[in-house]
């Protein structure tokens, strides 16, 4: 195996790709992981696409897994609106609507089984500071308990080399992120972040998603290349 | 939420048929979860509809996830050939092939989706310490750092109430588990094990798993009610 080599877990957001920039700057090579996971948008999955050929990943695979079923989040469940023109406060107070349960441990967990099978130790994801007040699975602690897992739960832990997860934005705000992306040359017009329904690959403008990212171009001082409604 | 109700990953086999009878006299509520995750047989499915029909389980969900285009298991990659007639030394001895990458992370991963959606806080699955030799994803060392990550990727990370993980086969040996499931009135003919292709629901009786559990009916004195080719 690589030393350098890993798996990315690549939504087709603002986040993901720029860890991806980062990464391969520092001499990664990445097999992408994608998830069509029954959100009410997926045109990140076609940004996530482009991403992967632009970006020449080692590998990119869209997994189909219907959490949609589980129901009881905003972004799967029909039944409950996105909400809209929220203030930055009221973001980050609380877990939102917007929470799918127990994602980002079933994304790491089908990334850990894609690694395991092709014999790498290295995750990365986009998790961020900004998702912390709001997301459980967006923690410093999560991170760590889930390498913790990984290293119980595989070959690692019979003598195998160790995994290790990468969270390289998890103690960065949005502009820092933005900042960070832009230097390394990433377009951000190929990202899409928006959490609604939006038409002609329009972002909405006013869901939670939307309103962090245009925080964060307007904080640095730069126009998001994304289109709006 | 119910103080006794949660989610059973019911695959059908003798150790999580065993797993439901003890817990439902033990009082439990149980919703089954099930993988259809590209396992060569799949006859396991039909049997862990019947358990969940017959059993009467509050739910059973059969969730598609396709582990079978990561490959590198003999249970879905049909390049590798699942193991036949090893001694139960050779069986004891290492990881096996049939060890499918994560299989256990990914599977308790997404009880987990489904237990925080429905605000249940119990999981249960069939792990025991037979498994233990070759599978790394059934020792107890898994089970406490999948209660540590789900305990800090969720809701109740944020003050909600803890999850617990129940494995109570852990620490038993297969022949002890048939005597406490023929003790709670189990009919073992409702289950199959074989890890290959069967005919006509018949189990191979010369995998791993039909080796073990051949061996431990004899071991009870008892004939496996299963049908065998």
């Amino acid at each position: 195996m690589s030393t350098k080599e890993g798996v990315l877990l690549l939504s087709g957001g603002l986040d993901s790709a720029t860890v991806l920039v980062m990464a391969q700057a520092e001499g990664w090579t990445l097999h992408g992981l994608s998830f069509d996971y029954g959100q009410k948008q997926s045109v990140e999955l076609q940004h996530a696409k482009r991403l992967a050929a632009h970006y020449k990943l080692a590998s990119h695979t869209i997994f189909n897994l219907d959490l949609a079923q589980f129901g009881s989040s905003a972004l799967t469940d029909t039944a409950i609106e996105v909400p809209k023109n929220r203030s930055l406060q009221a973001i980050g107070a609380g877990i939102p609507s917007t929470y799918v349960p127990a994602r980002n441990t079933v994304f790491l967990s089908l990334a850990l089984a894609l690694a395991e099978s092709r014999d790498l130790r290295h995750l990365f994801l986009g998790i961020n500071v900004l998702d912390y007040s709001g997301y459980p699975d967006c923690r410093p602690e999560f991170v760590t308990a889930f390498t913790a897992l990984a290293n119980a739960a595989t070959r690692a832990a019979d003598g195998g080399a160790a995994y290790q997860v990468h969270a390289p934005l998890i103690d960065k705000t949005k502009a820092q992120i933005v900042v960070q992306g832009l230097a390394l040359g990433l377009d951000y017009g190929m990202t899409r972040s928006c959490y609604d329904v939006v038409e002609e690959g329009r972002s909405c403008g006013a869901c939670d998603a939307c309103i962090l990212r245009l925080a964060a171009f307007a904080e640095v001082g730069e126009v998001d290349p994304a289109p709006y409604v």
